[in-house]
């Protein structure tokens, strides 16, 4: 596959974890690592199913993976930019690469990433977007609390 | 009280956490979050105890604070320096104030959070920085997992 495929492939996959929080009356962000050209975990925002505020996406996905020495030959994919908690995390853990499908509706910390050594790929993929934006417009406090109130678009 | 006996009245129950983490066999590093005077959350590193990654001291206290629009009258003490992940979180969640026990067996993001807006007090205490540095000499592995190899001593 193309780079180009294989970020749709895997994007698709952490769209169906934002879809599935969705659905569950959560937030609509999903995430998987993959590692060498496989899922190794996947998560999505758990913040109203397990009254968790630490748990974003990319968290959750994290935290599925289990405990690991290092993370130099992983790629996040994120259906949405990553706040600063996330970008944090991302860093901290040595993750190379990762691949964002959306940065409209929140976004922000891509140079914070990139000046750090993290390649950044914006996919900028109209599903992504599309659901985040139906869910902000439909539970607007339960989006400013996930952010804490720090309003943040690309 | 004046400040620096309240700093140390708080920082004595983080580093109870962290002296209970050490207890169990996993990294000594506690968290407590205090608002309007009261603690309002207690935490401590994880890895261990729960296989969890993301649950640094800091994190787990977040999490155990459960869900709030704003944090801006918090203030977290942490035995230790916060590494990247937990730094990040602070400035998403918009903590106003950290007290770190100790910033020698792990530190350097201090100027990430001031440059953010987030006031920084080093309390330079000894109990924190012995029982980290014990604990350091006596499962090196075990450390460099916790911060991914990312070797930070301020």
């Amino acid at each position: 596959m193309t780079d180009a495929a294989t970020h749709r492939y895997f994007m698709a996959d952490a769209f169906k974890e934002a879809q599935k929080s969705y659905d569950e009356g959560g937030l609509p962000i999903g995430a998987v690592l993959v590692e060498d050209g496989h899922i190794i975990a996947r998560g999505h925002n758990q913040r109203v199913q397990n009254g968790d505020p630490t748990a974003h996406g990319e968290m959750d996905c994290f935290r599925a993976a289990g405990r690991r020495p290092r993370y130099d030959k992983t790629t996040l994919y994120t259906t949405l930019s990553p706040c600063m908690m996330c970008a944090g995390t991302i860093v901290q853990f040595g993750v190379k690469h990762v691949v964002i499908g959306e940065a409209k509706n929140f976004g922000g910390n891509e140079s914070f990433l990139k000046d750090r050594g993290v390649a950044v790929t914006v996919l900028d993929d109209p599903a992504c977007t599309e659901l985040m934006a139906r869910f902000i417009k439909e539970k607007p406090a339960l989006w400013d609390e996930d952010i804490a109130g720090s309003d943040s678009r690309a």
